[in-house]
């Protein structure tokens, strides 16, 4: 059985008792058996916490009467997802599966009084994508400068201390039910750069993997580890990695079989090779498809499944060499892999081309594989975004990637093609099994999950988008903030809109302009700016900013020729000035300052003007935020008080650089004489 | 006694056994008493040791005759250095104490056989500086990012491991011997940024630092401890560090009175104080000279001396304020205190206003306060002149320094000044007591000692500088080369010449041009190139170069008044365009980059040309360094090749990333056609 004890001193995130009143004050049936297992298990708990604390009852007898609420589990209902229904003054949730029926009751949560109105004909939700996935880039021991977490910048890590997994995994628990709760269904547990302590898991700490895996399982959550393309050499003893070499192959199917004899249910591997220093098979003259289906065909007889991260690029490139184009490399490398990964293989693309920026193109590579199963990848920790010092909410980013019309048949947009989905013009022979949405989680040991309490909201919305991506992401931040802040005065939720609603956008007006990307600090960690940060670098991230003008030319005409990897309409778009969108202007084209957008104004004004009216809109929170005092808890409050004071700090910082750069470099003065320096 | 037994693996750096032939295969009689001490006894070993390996004599008896060389302590003979003759076929040294004579010892050593050529009368040396000082940064706990020596290129601390003292201390005794050879007279064994750990040196230390005490003392070397002026607080558990609180006062005299107990002979303490996050008197509402005083005090009963450092600025400024100027901090603060501070407290002032730059002016702090006594501050470890992976001698850079005519009186240069030796101009009220010269150290626990085997020139050449600086650097190269590679082919002293002779200057045309400092990589420690690296930074450390021009106008007419700080010609010389020196253009004046330099180019198209003539200069030195395998033992062989390799990779990189920038920013392009990017 689970446990719902909340951890002391940790922020129930949208799951405070008060959110299940509507539920816990109801006559409520659940119907599950003992076939249901300990997700359905789950769902008995937590309606009986509900109701002790809210004053309803269950029952768990399907034969009684006089029901508020009934949550079924039947063979009648979808396999996947659920159906809800309001009949004769009862509500009724139907499942084929226990899992579903926990999605259905955490909808009807989600839906409060609501969901005892009306009578209503059913409604059924699917989840589009299969696999809903969290990575953790958590470390195992703390490194002086990364941290424990990579990317992390909310504490330590909820799995691990002092090089081991944490006796007490409460933690993880409280975790675990949060992602059940939005439909989230498989957590790699470690960084995809596989350091060596980490790299035991897979053999040594198989017993600390499976006390994970067992508190991950009520709530309907599948684990796998990340693992080292490396370990036949490094934990097996072997002298080689090659794919083609048996001992290798009979390595990985040795250690799956142990993996799996202590963790049935186990996911699978998440692999990050040939990527960054890590290892993988070019060392051995293989490519990508060699090695994803040696670790496939490991897997393959206990149903599991790959991983295999296309991001793969030089990254040790001359920044004086303006042929290499690093936004090429992912499809250079992968489209022509196509039809070679085994079944069991997805391909694990970032959703642009670089490295989850505030602003890119989406991955051409989503529409260069139509016989390779593929997931997106989302990044919900704000490694460009503010590392959760900002409010950034990065909802209507994720939404606008996975509804992006990619292929040229407007249905078949990201979450379609990841989730299998056919359009017209798909191959006869196309992977139609589906890969899934994934993303890099943003929680540590932090008293509020998140470091920033309002970047719960980011974690929040990614697994209702995962399970929707059609969903109104300012309707999901409205829905999160209604769970989150239960009974709160209208004025949280106004002022909780006000803040976020529009804060990627914000954050985006103050920091690179016009998809330009990156001008981050290469020594803070991307965080703060620097505009020449990364432009004389070997991370192939350049503005080439001079003093006439600023972009990367990636049109097939006279740049790189990455606008070609698109298919119609996008290769036509991005590659003509006059139909290239404004917010993708400098990601595609070299332009002069004096270049007149499509709203209007030029890009030195645009430059100047959008990042001093985005620093008048954060401070304005400020003040916004101030007088919610005493409306929210706390600590909260207090938290993102301290919060917001440095993010005033750093956008200014941010506009003040911006600007003094390119007003040193253009020499154009800005029209609306505002100070610069 | 002191040991003379070479550790092993060791390289001997100036003191190879067979630079002691020309004294080894003499007879020798050294004429020291008991009350020479262990220096005295020093002599005696050496010697002992020369003549067992080269076939000579030693007598220890005064009334011997049929000598070759004569070493005598005598009352007749000046009470510092030595005096040399040849008479009769006889060499004679002479010394009024036994430190004189080790020097007139090394002075025979590296004179060689000229020593015993015709006869010649009595030439007396005396060094211009009463204190020669090194101060290392050593810390004993390694810290994760800056290492275990801070701003150290060669490994680890001789003196610490593990947090403590070393127990065996035979490194410090090989470094004692060097550091005797070239007249270096004081130590301060910690870094000047002092920790915890490294706080209780003065403390609970005590007996550790006295056992490196003793190896110190034999070579005529006292030793010196920085300490925390929040010691009280951090040491002694008072709620004050005040300078006016009698029990703060009690507490440092009570710290001085057991220092002096343990080691009689202690030089005194080293502070940084109220610089860069250390702790000081301005948390007090006290100045530099209550603060100093205060430790003075607690000294003066022992005969120690304080060494306050002059680094003292705002190191949270804002880039956007162009009145602040870091440059003008150490004159601001420490010329109103003039007088103020007691007899033994010597103010220590960085050569520069800045922070050991490639080039800047000399500190103007030099010739402001008359009253105090002064030393000047140099840095043999190459933090901003490529980390001992970069050839750089940088003998005439302090040479320029020390011999600098700061006072308007040509006589007064700032050797003269340290060393307390009046001028016309030198009000009566003048402190003639000397300070002296002080450096941060360049070893480490490296096998070569200083990382790049060549860099053990600049320690050779400060050691003799500080004893003579109005020595040749280049004869003082030359005669390093020589005991270090004694019967070396003629090409080894040939190639070494090519490449360190003018290797300061080189390393100044590939990194940043015409004085205007920095564009070093913070992320790097300083190493390597990054034009805005500092730009926007808090460190006060700007270029402010935009598309028409770059510099910082350092004038009294329009810019921060700092050309102001020089006494006459230089104030007028600085702040006049027509007559500031090309290499300080940019340290003063703001210019477009098609101003004309004295040397007839423009300011744009030297920056183009420096950078990649010297490009070409140390491309050269590969070739010319390889042809010495065979001639130079193989390890350094090896060492210096690998350097070299990273040599000519870092320079083209200062080189590329210099040029394009400026080419980005000015649009002019290079005259010669070069490569730009």
């Amino acid at each position: 059985m689970t446990t719902l004890t909340q951890t002391p001193h940790v922020h129930p995130a949208w799951l405070p008792d008060a959110a299940f009143a509507p539920v816990g004050s109801r006559r409520v049936l659940v119907a599950v058996g003992p076939d249901d297992g300990p997700v359905g298990g789950t769902v008995v708990d937590e309606v009986r916490r509900a109701v002790a604390a809210h004053g309803g009852s269950l029952t768990l007898d399907d034969a009684a009467d006089g029901h508020d609420l009934v949550l079924r589990v039947t063979p009648d209902a979808p396999g996947t997802g659920f159906t809800r229904q309001r009949t004769g003054g009862v509500t009724v949730v139907e499942a084929g599966a226990a899992t579903g029926l926990l999605h259905g009751l955490h909808d009807v949560v989600r839906a409060g009084e609501a969901a005892f109105g009306a009578d209503h004909a059913p409604v059924t939700s699917r989840p589009v994508a299969p696999v809903r996935m969290l990575d953790h880039w958590d470390n195992m021991t703390v490194h002086p400068v990364m941290g424990q977490v990579e990317r992390g910048y909310s504490g330590g890590s909820i799995f691990y201390v002092d090089g081991r997994v944490r006796d007490d995994l409460s933690r993880v628990a409280a975790y675990a039910r949060l992602l059940g709760s939005i439909g989230i269904n498989a957590v790699a547990i470690n960084n995809v750069n596989v350091h060596r302590t980490e790299a035991r898991l897979l053999t040594d700490g198989l017993a600390d993997v499976a006390r994970v895996a067992d508190v991950f399982r009520p709530h309907g959550v599948r684990t796998y580890l990340s693992v080292s393309f490396a370990s036949p050499v490094v934990l097996g003893g072997l002298t080689t990695s090659d794919p083609a070499d048996p001992d290798v192959q009979a390595w990985w199917a040795a250690a799956a079989d142990r993996v799996y004899a202590t963790i049935p249910d186990f996911g699978g591997f998440v692999v990050k090779a040939d990527s960054e220093g890590q290892p993988g098979p070019f060392a051995y003259g293989r490519d990508h498809a060699d090695g994803a289906n040696l670790l496939a065909r490991a897997l393959k007889p206990h149903g599991g499944t790959v991983f295999w991260r296309a991001f793969v690029y030089n990254h040790e490139q001359d920044w004086r060499d303006r042929r290499t184009d690093r936004a090429r490399a992912a499809y250079d490398h992968f489209a022509p892999l196509d039809g070679r990964f085994d079944e069991n293989v997805v391909l694990q693309v970032k959703y642009g081309p670089m490295d989850f920026q505030t602003r890119e193109p989406v991955s051409p590579v989503l529409a260069a594989v139509p016989r390779t199963r593929l997931a997106v990848e989302l990044q919900v920790t704000q490694e460009y975004t503010g590392h959760q010092k900002h409010v950034c909410y990065l909802g209507p980013l994720w939404s606008q990637v996975l509804t992006f019309p990619l292929a040229d048949d407007a249905t078949r947009d990201v979450a379609s093609i990841v989730s299998g989905r056919p359009g017209p013009a798909t191959p006869p022979d196309a992977a139609l099994t589906a890969g899934g949405i994934t993303a890099v989680s943003n929680v540590g040991d932090d008293e509020f999950w998140t470091g920033h309490p309002l970047a719960q909201a980011n974690l929040y919305a990614y697994g209702r988008l995962a399970w929707d991506p059609s969903a109104d992401p300012v309707a999901l931040l409205d829905e999160w903030i209604g769970l989150t802040f239960p009974g709160a005065d209208l004025r949280v939720r106004d002022t909780l809109h006000t803040l976020m609603d529009g804060s990627w956008l914000t954050y985006e007006a103050y920091t690179a302009p016009l998809g330009v990307g990156f001008m981050v600090d290469p020594g803070r960690m991307h965080y703060g700016p620097n505009v020449d940060g990364y432009e004389y670098s070997k991370w192939g991230t350049y503005h080439f900013a001079d003093r006439d003008g600023i972009g990367v030319d990636r049109t097939v005409a006279t740049g790189t020729g990455y606008a070609g990897q698109y298919p119609s309409p996008w290769r036509e778009t991005y590659e003509d000035l006059a139909t290239c969108p404004d917010e993708l202007l400098l990601f595609f084209h070299h332009v002069p300052y004096g270049h007149v957008l499509h709203s209007g104004t030029t890009v030195i004004q645009h430059i100047y003007d959008t990042r001093a009216d985005a620093v008048d809109v954060v401070t304005s929170w400020v003040d916004a935020w101030a007088d919610l005092a005493g409306l929210v808890p706390d600590s909260l409050h207090a938290r993102v008080t301290q919060r917001l004071t440095e993010q005033v700090r750093s956008a200014t910082e941010w506009r003040d650089q911006v600007r003094s750069y390119f007003f040193r470099k253009s020499g154009v003065p800005d029209a609306s004489g505002r100070p610069i320096y």
